[in-house]
């Protein structure tokens, strides 16, 4: 059971079924693992061996006893430090919060925990989940980001320290760590796992996911949160009809990335996948700025604790934000607003005939450097448009980085968007 | 200024600006009212009389040296307890979180206070903002329940204790307390104030809004924390153009109700107004089943904690209904949140023409006794389709107490249905 820690989810599940592998074994894996290589990777945030341990050997008893709780019993997950744990301390990534231990599990904790789940611990949160980079490095290579803010998350999934964890986006903070640390993001539609207990940032745009090793680990985990049937893999589904969907920021995007991505309708076509190049209104733009000014004027209203009484104690680069988010007026807010709602109508139109969009999962491979935590152009109009989102790698960029796209199905297609990006990744993958 | 405690805001911030009043004295005189009172009403949860006064005293020198933070400045207000405060405790009408105190304000309060407000106190919520009632008494008459779960902050506006207070609406728990009590209760659009720190319930419903003794009380509270312009109520605006709506929940109203609301039309005609029935499509009454479905899921998922680790803690009422929600699946949700898309659509095509609908604001009046908080029927709809509504005292009901009318409007047509609401008042209160 050495390398336990490196099954993922649904292959570890698979064993502990069957009576090949404990929940202990597996959580001692993972703490091997992590003990062995979190010194470098500084993707956990708060630890505490004997509480894991504990909840494992409680799974492993309730198991012998025929109790078995749900989908991820004894499977060890890590937890966003802007997640309320009431056994961990979650301090949401900055000082202001130093210590701080909620009176209650967040609802998202809770119900992991009702299906099994056991909590490893919390994973490094930039601050306030904004866009000030953390500790946390990339374990490809230490010398780049993991990307932000869910970069513990994001790490700790792509090193194997644990099969599953959480991560969350308001602007592209799930799907970002997921396309430079290589790991299966999955944000769901808006609103589908409940948010009770998590720093608020944006109520607009916030969206609870899941990293997994892999598509199938991270709908597994999603399933069980979710309450959606835990979709199958095994056959690959009718070849999709799939949209190609460049952006409004397609100029943004690396020369590296750009010629992967247009290299991939071609092999996704002889694959038998039928594809097409998504067409929306030139009025799509307009989803940019808007879910920028909603994005700014929510989070300023969010944080205003946080701005009023410890603007000193937050980076320039948050504290900034807030302060310059001022700018925007109630009128441009609720313009934007109306924007968005316009703009979802047309990417529902536009998605009409095709089951998913394929588009960059971020602008390249992790940036070099631990000072900025990459780009959001890629992101923020998915969260904005509340719309279900997978992140694969499936690329090498030039420093030999993972490079990935996101499948993008409709709001509630779900499970379209995941089967299909698991037939893409293969796909692409080769 | 012995009566400072029942002038209202408007005009107790007029007095303060004019140097004819102070903080000081107006926060006393609340504080005397609530010493005399409240022992009766039960309306207070959390009362820190120091901070209270203080608070007061340095808006005073704020002002003396020129420096006025915003509208509400030396206004004192009421803050539900489910509203989070580092400077009192914060217990969620529940013993499960008997002397919590949080980490940090929540945004409403914060924003309150940047715009000069004095926190008075924490007022009475019930249990976790459900439906199991409270301590607090109906302040025109004892024997009758102020209505939940905005139960103290209706009770102690209404009461002369405060002139401003928060209140949340997840099911009715804004409007009925202000008809029950006889205030002006101002549930805003959807979102329009933010709702970081607050125990979070069903996040498609749940809704921040405000009490004053009337309307324009309200409307200065709601201006100063969404960032309208105050409106203007001197002039009345153009009569304006009503639509009766008696909502497919009519045959729940009690004979009084029914008999005052049948004899507004022509009163209001009378005064001016144009007169309408509202004719939504049958499909609307999906509405009433889909909301409850909605309000169910998401309550049952945002208060996991609670129902996993403290259900003998909690009342049989809402352990109940926690555990019976679990019968809705995953699809019933998403099926109802469909409906609710399409009624929105329903009543934005109903209410063209128009500028307000005009609906009973509650069954009847308070119910005698205190071991139930009234009926939700006249609520759920208007929470769910996150339009904005304002609830009028206009009536007098059988055991002579208040009675009212809701003015609803089209979605961020807040100040439209401020104004047609006040004028409502005047006219039907004759």
């Amino acid at each position: 059971m050495q390398d336990a820690n490196l099954y993922g989810a649904v292959r570890a599940a698979a064993l502990m079924a069957s009576g090949a592998l404990s929940s202990e074994q597996l959580v001692l894996a993972c703490l091997e693992r992590i003990h062995a290589r979190d010194p470098d990777v500084l993707a956990w945030a708060h630890l505490d061996l004997a509480l894991a341990l504990a909840e494992a050997r409680e799974r492993d008893r309730e198991r012998s006893a025929g109790r078995v709780r749900g989908l991820l019993h004894g499977l060890p997950i890590g937890v966003k430090d802007i997640i309320d744990t009431a056994t961990l301390p979650t301090e949401y990534g900055t000082p202001i919060y130093r210590g701080h231990r909620p009176a209650a599990d967040a609802a998202c904790v809770v119900a992991a925990r009702e299906q099994g789940a056991v909590v490893l611990g919390k994973t490094v949160s930039t601050e306030l989940a904004n866009r000030h980079p953390a500790i946390t490095r990339n374990p490809h290579d230490l010398a780049h980001t993991p990307g932000g803010s869910s970069s513990g998350s994001a790490a700790a999934v792509a090193d194997g320290m644990v099969p599953l964890a959480f991560a969350t986006q308001t602007g592209g903070s799930l799907v970002r760590p997921a396309a430079y640390c290589g790991v299966a993001g999955y944000k769901p539609t808006y609103n589908s796992i409940n948010g009770a207990g998590i720093k608020l940032l944006a109520p607009s745009l916030d969206t609870v996911g899941v990293y997994g090793r892999d598509v199938p680990d991270a709908a597994l985990f999603a399933a069980a949160l979710i309450g959606f049937p835990t979709p199958s893999f095994d056959r690959l589904p009718a070849a999709p009809r799939i949209a190609i969907y460049r952006t409004p920021q397609w100029s943004l995007a690396e020369p590296s990335m750009m010629s992967a991505f247009d290299a991939a309708p071609a092999r996704l076509q002889a694959a038998g996948a039928t594809v097409s190049e998504l067409a929306l209104p030139a009025a799509m733009d307009a989803i940019i700025d808007a879910s920028n000014v909603v994005n700014d004027y929510e989070t300023r209203r969010s944080l205003a604790y946080e701005r009023v009484h410890h603007l000193d104690r937050l980076s320039p680069t948050l504290g900034g934000k807030l302060v310059q988010a001022g700018r925007w007026t109630r009128e441009q807010y609720v313009d934007a607003l109306r924007i968005v709602d316009d703009c979802r109508r047309m990417l529902e139109d536009g998605l009409r005939g095709v089951d998913v969009l394929v588009t960059p999962s971020a602008e390249g491979e992790a940036p070099r450097g631990l000072e900025n935590v990459g780009k959001t152009a890629f992101h923020q109009m998915w969260t904005m448009l509340h719309v279900p989102s997978v992140a694969v790698p499936v690329f090498t960029g030039p420093a030999g980085l993972p490079m990935g796209v996101q499948v993008v199905a409709a709001r509630g297609d779900d499970v379209r968007a995941l089967q299909a990006a698991h037939w893409i990744q293969q796909v692409l993958r080769g």
